[in-house]
């Protein structure tokens, strides 16, 4: 079978060079554009990109030249993967989708949108649907599919099986968030070394609201959201990648903190059930150590695609309290927009764009 | 007027190079014995302590030779600051306090004792009140008293205005704590670089009991302790000094984020009102900026033993939220426990031992 | 006695920001305006300067409107403290001098023109004699006086009683650097997290040349550079402050560690001799424990103005080696300019601007 | 072919570590024992090991039961790597060669050891003829085959081609040296934080000796050591993994910056040829990028097994400067072992021990 032809927008970012390194040997997908900023247009990717992720860029990638994002110079591809910054996003990507590409974005400009799902795939696949809305309202044959914020892929992930089985009514969470997360140059590092930075700008509104879209139930049309109450305390500490949350939950059922481990233990989603490549086998690892899960030993668990879970343990004010950790470049953001495209590709929503 | 006296237990130890740091100029105090395990007795000073706080020994300290932890070996000294591990202080301390010594501790071994005040000089002076059940008790000329936790030192500060004010009725904190915490050698530079541990061995237990007994109500001979719950999730982050808490609260009586922040900034407490050579002036500093406080930036303030507050802003699921920050080995331990025997010596308790 | 007027250039980078810090109690030179880029002129210090060097900002400093780098706008001043980029300052403090101004810099634009002392006050305060020919040539009556690199500052210093009794025939000098000598933003914390980058742009020339200059001789109207030969290789490290530079030295007359030793320990300057307020006394601090000395215990020994020595030993290939530290935004920057207009003002060379 | 039943010796250090984990997947060698000292004796690895070097220890390792480093509990193994500290590795080292076992040791007891080969495959293949001299001395059919110090090893493959081609006259290397080669816990965070430590204990002279014996001609029964003069400094950074390495060079024959370049870059050595499962292709990769190589985008270059090399240029006091960098813990250590024994098999030194 043919791989699908893909271009990556906001290539020379954190998250586009992830999504570089992580398309490399994608068995589904194979990069055909790279583009950039005007800055950045014609020249080199090899050359204008200040390559962070790995030791060295992979060789394709290096002599490609890179275009604008604008859909008609990416025209051999079928599939985009969004990584610019929110700012720019949000009309860039509805150019592409109305020129009938499949969009999978990371950034947040669409996010919230009541017609455009956002997804995690272990989450919330039926959101899906609502591209029918979303095509029917906008008059698009593309598409726009987000992913939730670095923090949110996450945090959602173990929400899930957690609202399934004793319904959340209250979640308090305190993150720890590498630096990665900020882009590159990002934090510079007289403001990281020996400290923490308690504000992150616009993270918390985030981490407050798309959990509640996430988990949401599809009506029709529409996402009804969910109710409870989410209240979030955003750190910048000084780790390269990784996401570490501490997390305080009340549940509408009782739950013991057994129920709770097992409930995490025992989640699997759709990625796993159809065996999507990117999915992580199995999606939440749970560990019984009392000082994990860490950032440096625990963010590759999975490929980076799996969220490691410990410290379960009763809460003296809400009902329950674990530490979580996502990889934020790939988990939240890189990985989760292959893994969305995934399962597009799998549920027939790929199926070539009108040339 | 003749300086007090003063020997410190656990000389060598981090919290004990602190007591000598900060006592080297001190106008009240005067260090005359330093004392530590059976390992260093007998040896100088300079020698067998790995100086970590600041460029250079005191000049003062670098000669002495140490001297082991029994009463007869610091009878020269009144007044004993004890910087020992907690399984070992409850018993040596003990045998000072029957050898008509005041101990002021930073030890967690007496802090929970029903007859040994658990003291923050601004929090709950009243509570010096104890020393006469615990002599009367303890048929003990000399006596103990504690100062709390390094976590709890900075949060009972923070938590007490609110309180008196509004009443609190639950606290979440979260904690970023310095490396300085764990002692020296303490954490191991490959679990801290690039890295947060989420455990800190019997932290949360401490941070979720003392604060009820720092601010509970002495009734005739004892504390009857606050009722409101805190949970706590403490972890060990790559800075040097500064632990740093993010705290949400719900209080009985409504307190607009306005209401807060005034309360915090008009706390003053007793050893400000006496001018104590160590108290802090104000003991709180409320911060608009939205990415302070900084342990970098703020652990300094008011030499240490100030606490620094900011992002006071509305909770979704509490009532309001914000992040404190305290110098956990100044006004979290050293400092503390000059602070404690300041209030001791103003109030009359230093009345000089029966030699 | 009324205080000199200064004014700082660049007054909102670290090196400005350092000597408003420095300045704030000087006892000569009081700080009357602050002049920094376009982009800030005409608004108030304390809301455009990220202030990064202490805790707070200097509240004299913090209300000042900044001004513009053009000598009517700083016509109260009769000192000026360059702190500007080298690619701007060279212009700038020409105009400065031509103005009548005495101007102080740290910028590298003028280090090595032939009429422009480059200057450290212990090592060649004869070189002031070129303020003359510098005035005569270029018909000022104001005057440029530089002061090295920050490496060289501290390396010269190092240097000066090693040359003057033993001869230097090549020096070896291996720099770890700390990323405030990179200003702010600086270094991106995800080049600095556990790393090590080996190269600094456009230092190594500088560490190679600028030594040669300072340890010349002047002879009528002109410095005859030193000709032994340096080779310098750089790298920043992840230290905030404190140049660590570890120098293997060949000598034209034997020398031994003890010799070598001696020869630091015995070195006094004229700053010392003056009693120069910012002065160290000693220059230089010799320490024997194998391990030091360390960014973080030794940076501020001296106030930041002293040099610390350690490891000296004898050299398999040279003669001997060493290594030392200073800290490179006060010995090294700020500390230095004020230093050497502190002996300005010493020798008569501050006698008032023409008004 | 059946694998060779390997065990290891001090199993629950970091080289320890290393070597389990890269002998997970090894194509010839299979983990038969893990032995370490009694402390840990019979208890499960799983528990007793502080696994440090990647997120999960291999499953196999996991179950097994520690064994004590002596000769007769690992008499199903026929292979045996010592990652024992330096101090015990000598004897019960020796006891595991009298008894018949090839052993391949990263400790420094016997590197120095007149009949003792002091390997890098890529450098002195010929020196595994001292097994013959050695067998024949001691009266072992087993032998000792030692791999340099960390730093060596890296820093002579760099050397070995331009030995060859120029000869060396003299070199000063300055080492920036990764936390993992202290060990766990080794350097306490406090020392690391913030700082450099410029002294590792025993370091320097090492590097300033074991390169003679490396790349000195077998003679006979004997190696005869080169004769260039080496000289050392030794520093300890903040870096995880990776040790860098700034070298100048003087050379008997002339030698320009691109013929230093060419014989790095055409080096190849008999593992390459050989094909051995753990050979670099190529053994040094020379970059142009002046800011590289840096511990964390090279120390993975061939899997841990290759040197980066960059910044050529001429030294204007020696002849060229370089920047090397080797991963410590891989080619330095627990690698360099792995390779030596993939030599010992291929050219048939492994021929089963007599059980």
């Amino acid at each position: 079978m043919d791989k699908v032809k893909v271009g990556i927008l906001g290539a020379t970012g954190m998250v586009g060079q992830q999504l570089v390194r992580l398309l490399e040997r994608h068995p589904w997908f194979e990069i055909a554009a790279l583009a950039a900023s005007d800055r950045s247009v014609g020249q080199v990717y090899g050359e204008v990109c200040s390559w962070r992720v790995s030791a060295d860029m992979p060789a394709a990638a290096r002599e490609m030249r890179v275009r604008p994002c604008e859909p008609q110079a990416l025209s051999d591809c079928e599939l985009i993967f969004s990584a610019l910054p929110g700012d720019v996003a949000g009309s860039i990507e509805e150019a592409f989708a109305a020129a009938d590409y499949v969009v999978s974005s990371n950034a947040s400009s669409h996010r919230m949108s009541p017609d455009v799902p956002l997804l995690v795939p272990e989450v919330n696949p039926d959101h899906l649907a609502l591209i029918d809305v979303q095509r029917r309202r906008r008059g698009w044959r593309g598409f726009i599919v987000t992913n939730p914020n670095c923090t949110v892929n996450a945090l959602g992930l173990v929400l899930k099986p957690l609202h399934d089985r004793f319904g959340l009514r209250t979640v308090m969470v305190t993150t720890m968030q590498a630096l990665s997360g900020a882009g590159y140059p990002g934090v510079p590092s007289l403001d990281s070394l020996d400290n923490v930075i308690p504000y992150i700008a616009g993270e918390e509104p985030k981490v407050e609201r798309e959990p509640l879209k996430l988990l949401g139930r599809l009506e029709g049309d529409e996402v009804r959201e969910a109710t409870f109450a989410i209240s979030a305390q955003c750190h910048r500490v000084a780790t390269r990648d990784g996401h570490l949350e501490s997390v305080a939950m009340a549940f509408e059922q009782p739950a013991t903190v057994e129920e709770v481990k097992d409930a995490l233990r025992e989640f699997r989603g759709l990625p796993q059930e159809l065996g999507l490549p990117s999915a992580p086998q199995p999606p939440l690892v749970v560990r019984e150590e009392p000082e994990r899960p860490q950032p440096r030993l625990d963010r590759e668990a999975g490929g980076g695609m799996a969220v490691v879970v410990g410290r379960v343990r009763p809460c003296p004010v809400l009902h329950v309290k674990l530490t979580l950790l996502g990889h934020n470049t790939v988990r939240g953001a890189a990985g989760a927009a292959i893994l969305n495209a995934e399962l597009q590709a799998a549920q027939g929503y790929l199926r070539g764009r009108t040339l």
